[in-house]
């Protein structure tokens, strides 16, 4: 079945406290951005891949593309205001009724294997996406309106409880649909409430497929991340 | 008001796939444990410092202390069955009626400005643990008896539903208590659900108070894990 990728990279770097949006910050003497397209291409050279970007980033983007020579065809889209926008945008560009898979701009580490079984997930079961345990006790906030006040680490809070961490897991990407689902999906109105395609097609009342994640598969969001990110590639060769 | 720590490092190892258990591995050069009692040490050199080992490690423990010339003063314990009986065996070596503080032995990179904190909210509110934001989507599985099935990399799960984030902490430690309350805590019966210090505490009835945790504070429970303690420890000096 025909496939595409839209890689979504919409960030305005805010949370990494850098002058440069975070896709754009250089892993390995490249940008973020790069090694996450090569990983897409490394599984299908042949695919089509379409990278969502904001309209005031194209132009730092292509002149990155001349000064490292990076020359992986791509679709390059215009991004929306918040993420669903941009997968909308992304959509837009991808014309077969094959499969396609979502994916984080800031996600460089994920392996071809994961690629190929979320794909394959995806083609029998309509939605698939990839998912990892939580290695780490958890607790949920329970009074309305405290959840903010963890912004100050000198607010400390009081209530919550603890949830049974056995039952959760932590989403990745890439999130992978069969087109005609995933454009149905897209036809529901705008929710602000929107967090991933996933739960947009769960909407629709479809069962989401989980895949086993990776560890290694993280999304680069601080500087702690970008650190985490060179080691990995550096343990890769 | 009189401090002590309880370090508990029971593990066998077996995740980290490793013949020595994790606490032993060597970070820059020395067993992970070390650097989580030198954290506390930091933090206070008069405390008493509490590490909670099994009977068959203290043999081994005691000669990587004269191989590394660690003579960071602590009560060796033996160690129970479980976390639960561990931390119990480190309590009954605390004997006045100030506060504890119940730490990871595998979290090497606790900062002395977290541990001041939880300390110091333990002493206004009894009881104080530290959590972190989770920064990726998050979802449960729905499905009875569904999550074994992740154990295998081939078997995907169908049955999940989103959850609010944006309401979920993670927890780390130091988990600090008033020793009264703690040891009313550890007076209840054994329950197989426990989880950490924290949910036996609130089976009293009383509020955790929640403190900004540290990213850097990680678990050390994987080969990855340790690589990216060692990048932190690299940037720290």
């Amino acid at each position: 079945m025909q496939r595409s990728t839209i890689i979504v990279a919409g960030g305005s770097g805010k949370r990494m406290g850098a002058a440069v949006p975070k896709q754009f910050l250089l892993l390995k003497g490249r940008p973020l951005l790069m090694w996450t397209i090569e990983s897409f291409q490394r599984f299908d050279p042949n695919m089509q891949l379409v990278v969502v970007l904001p309209k005031d980033h194209h132009a730092t983007w292509q002149g990155l593309c001349a000064e490292h020579g990076f020359t992986v065809p791509h679709t390059l889209v215009s991004g929306g205001a918040e993420r669903f926008h941009s997968t909308l945008e992304g959509l837009k560009a991808v014309e077969h009724d094959g499969l396609v898979a979502v994916h984080d701009g800031v996600r460089p580490l994920v392996s071809a294997a994961l690629i190929a079984r979320c794909f394959a997930a995806s083609e029998e079961h309509g939605a698939a996406i990839p998912v990892v345990a939580i290695s780490s006790s958890v607790r949920e906030l329970t009074a309305e309106g405290k959840s903010t006040a963890l912004l100050s680490p000198s607010t400390p809070l009081r209530e919550s409880r603890a949830v049974d961490r056995s039952r959760l897991r932590a989403v990745q990407t890439p999130q992978c649909f069969r087109l005609p689902l995933l454009r149905r999906a897209f036809e529901l109105p705008y929710d602000p409430a929107f967090t991933d395609e996933a739960t947009l097609v769960e909407r629709l009342g479809v069962d989401v497929h989980l895949v086993e994640g990776e560890e290694h598969n993280i999304k680069v969001t601080t500087p702690f991340d970008l650190k985490v990110a060179e080691v990995v590639m550096g343990a890769q060769g």
